[in-house]
């Protein structure tokens, strides 16, 4: 059911091996004070730090940095760029970089002028901020979380082995603008690549194996769902292809921008499963999800057969004639299955460095969501997690 | 191909039965002087005018109103409602109908500081609005042109016989908000619904058959014209249906807010050929597209062949076993045509007051797009019209 709801994204998005030259239309919106983040260099090594940096210059912008940022960015890493941000009195933060970096300049966004504590505000408490949010810009290289359109902001406290993401509800935290050049993507290495597209087909199974009904959303999804594995056929093959690349970009974007949510209740235990083994492995976030799914989907499955079918006919092309639902659905999850090992994508959570003895603290890492077809116990975890072995 | 693009659409909407409370939420961030926007009276019988007059009233707005904005607005209209809106000094203009009060509304608000003439400048020229625009919101009653969040407006000039749509690049031009409630389109006549319907699905053909690649649009298209065939059976067999009509209200949005054009050249002809039999005989819009469109696919599908042979399979399911390309692709028009016939959508001109005698001045005031898989000469267009008699 569609139900009620408020949908609004604001972000303006620049798409294209054209779209940097725009950063020169928004910085004019924006104060002197400009807070670059970034993470391990390699923007310095392909040269878009260079070309960013000479972009603030021209329009002289006073800027500090916040560099290093991590994969899976933590707690201690937010409170330093906290401290940075103030200290420069920051009118804008541009993040230069994927997911995480996108995630963590809006988690110091809302934090600025923010008196609490942020962990505690933000990530226990799922608060929202009642203070001043400094606007947030991001120039893409990596693609897959879709953070470059959302609220959303994941961070892990590493003392409590916590990894916790934080979709807030105000549009403002979206970013103001995002800058989508396919370009930057074309020298990520494959394993990279590759874990980006399943970090985007998941964030679409996450919404759309919810919901007993045929919304809008399941149809924008299956057609989202059917974008991606044909680019992503392309691009294993061919990494070079702009075009792959391209819709694929796109395609993260609005896989996880609120649109494929609408009416659906979501079931988000595939990224809490995988996050849990983030946490404690510190494996790339699109291969913990791989590494998880299908043990995930296989134990849901029975309590949500009709849309597994519908999942096997209209993503998959099964043919439906003469089999039982369950053959149905199971061969749709088979496909998928092939075309994940086609693809290359880790499909166990022992090659991420899990074993048999992390089993009962993977499931302690664990939250336990509802909104999916059958809502795991604990027990449920720790099986799951041993089908991830 | 992707290629190079901006994407930006602010407009905040608010779905489902309990949106119109979301006006108290929006009324104060505007000045005091509103401005009114309704058509032929329909809302004052079902009570939104007073629900919609209550809230104003109690934000303290001091409202003035333009009424009987007609199903195809005139630049006559236009002129006096541009007259309305300078003497009351508008801070808002609320539009509460269907995509015709919207689209007016949207026109009204880039000519109130215009000093130029609004046909010339931006019906004519297609020129973007150098002034101060008056912002919009929207309260929609009818469902089909996406008007709630888009920057487009047809304006009909009755003198030259010209319907001529702008669809502007600036998106401040956008509603700043929509209340989209299903409720309000549960009592439109069977006619309207189907038209609205044909509306959707048209502006999703427009779209969809331009461009010789496999891009993400095509795909988020596949699964809108999927959703909205779904839906329009319930609708048509239950027009009471709150869940199929509330389907139909949100494809009808994401039809036509600029998502689903990104990296497509676009071929509006349809609506051109649509818009100059409307001129002519004063046809409701989408049954105008719904009489014209099956000759003018007939006549472009050689042309396109790659596409409609997808649109076959993907859109409605058809079988390519042992078939030409030819065959699989007549077999998708006989499956949409069908569908048509089954809502009972008007199939021809002259059931909408069109004759032999009026081909020539049709085809005189059918503007010539390019963009599609052929442009149509002057005589393909008579042609056209005489397949639509």
């Amino acid at each position: 059911m569609l139900g009620n709801f408020a949908y609004c994204n604001p972000t303006k998005l620049y798409f294209g091996d054209e779209a940097l030259q725009y950063l020169n239309e928004e910085l004019p919106k924006y104060g002197k004070n400009v807070v670059l983040v970034y993470g391990g260099g390699s923007i310095k090594k392909n040269g878009i730090y260079d070309e960013v940096a000479e972009i603030l210059k021209t329009n002289g912008k006073n800027v500090t940095e916040i560099a290093g940022v991590m994969p899976n960015p933590t707690l201690e890493k937010l409170y330093e760029g906290i401290e940075i941000a103030r200290k420069h009195e920051a009118d804008l933060i541009l993040a230069v970089g994927g997911g995480s970096v996108c995630d963590y300049a809006k988690a110091v966004s809302v934090s600025v002028h923010c008196d609490e504590d942020p962990w505690e505000k933000y990530y226990l408490k799922f608060e929202e901020p009642a203070c001043e949010i400094v606007p947030v810009g991001c120039v893409l290289t990596m693609v897959g979380t879709g953070s470059e359109m959302n609220a959303g902001a994941v961070i892990t406290n590493q003392e409590t082995k916590l990894k916790i993401g934080h979709v807030f509800a105000d549009e403002n935290i979206m970013p103001r603008f995002s800058i989508l050049n396919p370009k930057y993507i074309l020298t990520l290495p494959h394993y990279q690549m590759i874990a980006g597209i399943y970090d985007i087909f998941n964030h679409i199974c996450e919404q759309y194996f919810s919901g007993e009904d045929d919304n809008t959303s399941d149809y924008i999804s299956e057609g989202l769902m059917r974008s991606v594995i044909h680019s992503s056929r392309i691009a294993n093959k061919d990494p070079q292809d702009y075009e792959a690349r391209s819709n694929l970009m796109w395609t993260a974007t609005w896989a996880l921008n609120t649109l494929v949510a609408k009416g659906k209740p979501t079931d988000w235990m595939v990224h809490m499963l995988g996050q849990a083994v983030g946490a404690h492995t510190d494996a790339t976030h699109g291969m913990t999800l791989s590494a998880v799914s299908l043990p995930y989907y296989r134990y849901i499955m029975p309590y949500g057969l009709t849309k597994f079918v519908r999942f096997a006919k209209n993503v998959w092309d099964i043919d439906a004639t003469g089999k039982t639902d369950e053959q149905v659905a199971e061969e749709g999850l088979a496909a998928m299955e092939s075309w994940m090992n086609e693809l290359g994508l880790v499909m166990n959570i022992t090659e991420l460095g899990a074993d048999e003895e992390m089993l009962e603290g993977l499931a302690e890492s664990t939250l336990i969501l509802d909104g999916g077809y059958k809502v795991p116990g604990r027990d449920d975890i720790v099986t799951i997690f041993r089908n991830s072995l």
